[in-house]
């Protein structure tokens, strides 16, 4: 099956979004955290609508990712001695990055963040899923 | 052209989006601008990050949106005596509503906001085309 370009959009979609060596690299690039951050509580907002039936703006906290991120077994990619904040942004690059490389979709995301109660429980299940999923180079 | 439902997604991807009777309905709804308000960030993230080449998250001031609002010519669907926060907050709910709906997709959005330097001027572009393009229930 070919990709059709649409209007004004070449095949990749987003030109800054670079392949990465390894899931350590992925996780410890501020710049992806950066975006990833406006993804995740996109994402976490449109899950939150869903469930209450109206739309609603939030925030993921910093300490879900962070313990979403231990539990989904990711720590041991990451250097000793990381502070909490920097394992959300661990996990905020990698589901960004899974996202700009077409290895998860968006609605795929909000279903993964709606599908239970627990938020730590919903995004591990997700960063697990992705982590599994996403492609580097070679 | 028949839609074909995905894997676990109705036809209406997010059950909370709902019609809305008409322009003013949209801009003063406040539930829809909380959400909208991590629409625009992402969608301005994106925009900003093909800019630059390297991702990024940003927010979208809220002078920007409200500036832009005004140049669109949509101040007029508006009550009298609105702070420049509730304008902001229109044209967050507009565009989310507009997205919510399939009037456009974030990836026209992004376009949009990155079509020229000005960031009013590329908003207040975006703001016009959707607010002709958006439907309400009659």
């Amino acid at each position: 099956v070919k990709s059709i370009p649409q209007k004004g959009i070449s095949l990749k979609t987003y030109s800054f979004a670079k392949s990465k060596k390894n899931l350590t690299e992925v996780l410890t690039d501020k710049n992806l955290a950066s975006l990833g951050d406006a993804y995740i509580n996109f994402a976490y907002s449109l899950a939150l609508s869903n469930r209450c039936g109206e739309p609603v703006g939030t925030k993921m906290k910093g300490s879900v990712l962070a313990e979403a991120l231990r539990k989904a077994g990711l720590r041991k990619h990451l250097p000793s001695r990381m502070d909490q904040h920097s394992l959300a942004d661990a996990a905020e690059a990698l589901l960004v990055y899974a996202w700009l490389n077409k290895s998860i979709t968006l609605v795929e995301t909000v279903e993964e963040l709606s599908a239970k109660e627990n938020a730590v429980d919903n995004l591990c299940e997700l960063l697990t899923k992705v982590a599994r999923k996403v492609k580097f180079f070679s």
